[in-house]
């Protein structure tokens, strides 16, 4: 990547990006605030510093990856276990983890024109690419990507703590605990949803890169003989996950790392990238972390963190293999993946061809007018379907304009109560992607979307 | 409440528990941490500042809280949506909400024997509790109460933010948004489940009171007119949320505020209150907030945050109903309520009476033995009850055993299959409350536990 300056908030351009895709990313961008699905954090402040909130329809976007990941991960398996730690953590467990010496990025002022800069993304360290001055710059800080804060009722005299960078430490502090109060024997995982911060130099591209983000880390431990074995496994099931999912084969690839690459934690690590805007760029990462984190805090702590195989009468320490992804960024990518424009008619359709799965809104009640019996029948199907789905009613506007409204939120199934309803007591059901209609029994909706929601 | 050493750290005791609550009260937060439920944060490092982790068992309760509220509040409704703001907040909006200057504990030292103390929380502000000596205080300084941290590249030119101790101000920040991108209209809602900070000088009981918590909160819009109407119903529907879950009539209660408790926002305050081991406390508050906030933040900000009622052509501010629960405190309490020891043929029982959609666990699959066709009948069965519930499978130890073990986990349905399986194709379930068993086909559990798990 080109060198880029490094001030506060840059907002990182997408030099990679065609004309076509940066209009594209622009669509997708204006839709997602226009729908509901990201707004600014504190819009009526100015914005701040790259923080984005997650409205009405992105939140239930976000509940749904969370979910489908949670679900594929912890409740469908026997080998995987929950928890929920918590996000101020003491300086000890980073001194542990090394990120207080190593997560850092080397800063650089140049004293002619005052730019800063990132030392190891510059082409040439001595050259300023701003004023082109040789030899300007200050000594190379080494800046640290976590926040800090204070606990207690002083801040001078309260307790330095540091706002998690990675879920991933909450799993390994709580390996005792885990493996003594629960049933779980290697091989087994611990998984996490969560929020952590980075203090992003360059963040942006929307809520790729940002300073608060969710992410959905799972730590696998096994016998250090079957590392190997299972950094595969977990290679071909994560990129599984996505491809069922519904994200495009060609959208999608599993990189290896370079040996340059490779953190400090890690003998081999393996991307799941998505061909974004502005190139190949990291949704997850799979990485065999060896024995590095349980040593690290054995280490540290004093605490012994390995495992006693009774049946072979022999006491190690797991290794671990990690899949780490972004729920706020995978999310994004399933929004990309899905916009499509086609010609309906002469007409421009925006449609999101979302899988079912991760579909905010599972089904929109349309009754054609607001008069009696239609907006009852309506309300009361909309009452019903909700105890299942997440679910709109809408009896505003034309009703084209409705299903245009609909399919830019992504949403199935519409199903529209009408004028022969009373009679027939059926209803229209337009599928979102091909936009046929079918006619179903009134009493029978539930019944028929069900399997087609699954 | 008698005065208490402010002390950094300092757990809160329970000086109106009887000593069975107190003993009660010991016995459950065993249980919570021997079972998985509940463990202190960084415990390998000595525990950090009363803050907790959910472990294997503890997640799953907290998110079946969390997904109930969900549900009923946002799912299950037309007139409510939902929202995910972020966790670091710029000053300006703590300036508008009144934080900033209000959400304070006045401190003060004794210069005789260096202990502090909260100064409204004394008896007497002259004399100091601890050494006795009269007008040996320090002047009152006002300590607020918010975490604060910077963001940017580096700290000392960095922007300070705030971790939000509410996430009530999301909902205001975004009324413009939501009401310009969705099609709500007065009386509407939007709500939020997430984590919220607030630098306690008294953390205690459990997770009771900690730094770190998570909250369920909703600011329901309204016309001014409106207002009283709705702070009635929503005490009544969110007293009534607690009860549905099983939460006992005896140990719940509804109290409005004294004129003097009111917040420097609220008109109007009723508490729903648990009867905790150490007396009745908060579970969640209900607010008549009025036109505080949106005024607030129109006059900080510039924006008009208001609504232009087109039907009868009128302008408004709305007025504010404001459900707030703590999520991880209301967790606390349902597992409070559902803890019971009874007496069966001269054992002591000790069992978690969890509604089932609390209950973390669903469903036990439990092989009466390891060897085959137990073992694979029994793992096909769980395996497809995963992929609706969480459920756990136990080959281990003694049946007897396995019963507590999920009677402790509060898992309302234990699925044994056992010698005639093979022959009969029928299973045995255990219900947990009566210990009660049935004779049901293997085909039929997901079907038979279907209706039982609503």
């Amino acid at each position: 990547m080109a060198s880029t300056p490094e001030t506060p908030d840059a907002e990182s351009s997408s030099p990679d990006a065609s004309a076509a895709d940066s209009a594209r990313f622009d669509q997708i961008v204006n839709l997602a605030k226009r729908r509901g699905f990201v707004y600014p954090s504190a819009e009526i402040y100015g914005g701040f510093r790259s923080t984005w909130d997650y409205g009405p329809v992105g939140v239930l976007l976000l509940r749904n990856v969370k979910d489908a990941w949670w679900k594929s991960m912890v409740q469908q398996r026997d080998d995987v276990v929950g928890l929920d730690a918590s996000i101020l953590t003491p300086p000890a467990v980073w001194e542990a983890s090394g990120h207080l010496s190593n997560f850092t990025d080397p800063l650089v002022d140049c004293k002619e024109c005052g730019q800063r800069w990132r030392l190891d993304k510059l082409d040439d360290p001595n050259q300023c690419p701003n004023c082109k001055k040789t030899g300007s710059f200050t000594e190379a800080r080494n800046f640290n990507l976590m926040f800090s804060t204070h606990a207690g009722p002083v801040a001078d005299e309260g307790a330095l703590a540091y706002l998690r960078p990675e879920t991933a430490q909450g799993m390994f502090m709580n390996f005792k605990n885990i493996i003594n109060t629960t049933r779980v024997r290697p091989p087994f995982g611990v998984a996490q949803v969560g929020k952590s911060f980075r203090n992003e130099i360059t963040p942006g591209n929307f809520v790729f890169r940002t300073r608060e983000f969710e992410q959905m880390e799972m730590e696998y431990f096994v016998h250090p003989d079957d590392a190997p074995k299972y950094y595969e496994y977990w290679k071909a099931e994560r990129e599984r996950w996505y491809l069922d999912l519904g994200m495009p084969r060609e959208a999608l690839r599993l990189r290896e790392h370079e040996e340059d690459e490779l953190s400090h934690y890690s003998s081999a690590t393996a991307d799941v990238e998505y061909l974004f805007p502005w190139g190949w760029d990291e949704l997850e990462g799979i990485a065999n972390r060896g024995d590095f984190d349980l040593l690290a805090h054995t280490k540290r702590s004093g605490e012994r963190l390995d495992w006693f195989d009774q049946a072979e009468n022999v006491r190690y320490v797991p290794h671990v293999i990690e899949p780490a992804a972004g729920a706020t960024r995978t999310a994004f990518a399933f929004l990309l993946a899905a916009y499509d424009v086609e010609e309906v008619r002469g007409e421009e359709r925006v449609v999101l061809r979302l899988h079912p799965r991760l579909a905010p809104y599972k089904v929109a009640v349309l009754p054609l007018s607001k008069k009696s019996p239609l907006r009852e029948t309506a309300q009361t199907l909309a009452a019903e379907l909700r105890d299942e789905w997440s679910c709109e009613y809408d009896e505003t506007q034309a009703i084209g304009r409705r299903y245009r409204r609909q399919d830019e939120l992504g949403t199935p199934y519409c199903v529209t109560v009408d004028f022969d309803t009373a009679e027939d007591q059926a209803v229209t059901i337009r599928e979102r992607d091909s936009m046929e209609q079918v006619r179903i029994p009134l009493a029978g909706v539930a019944d028929w979307l069900r399997p087609r929601l699954k």
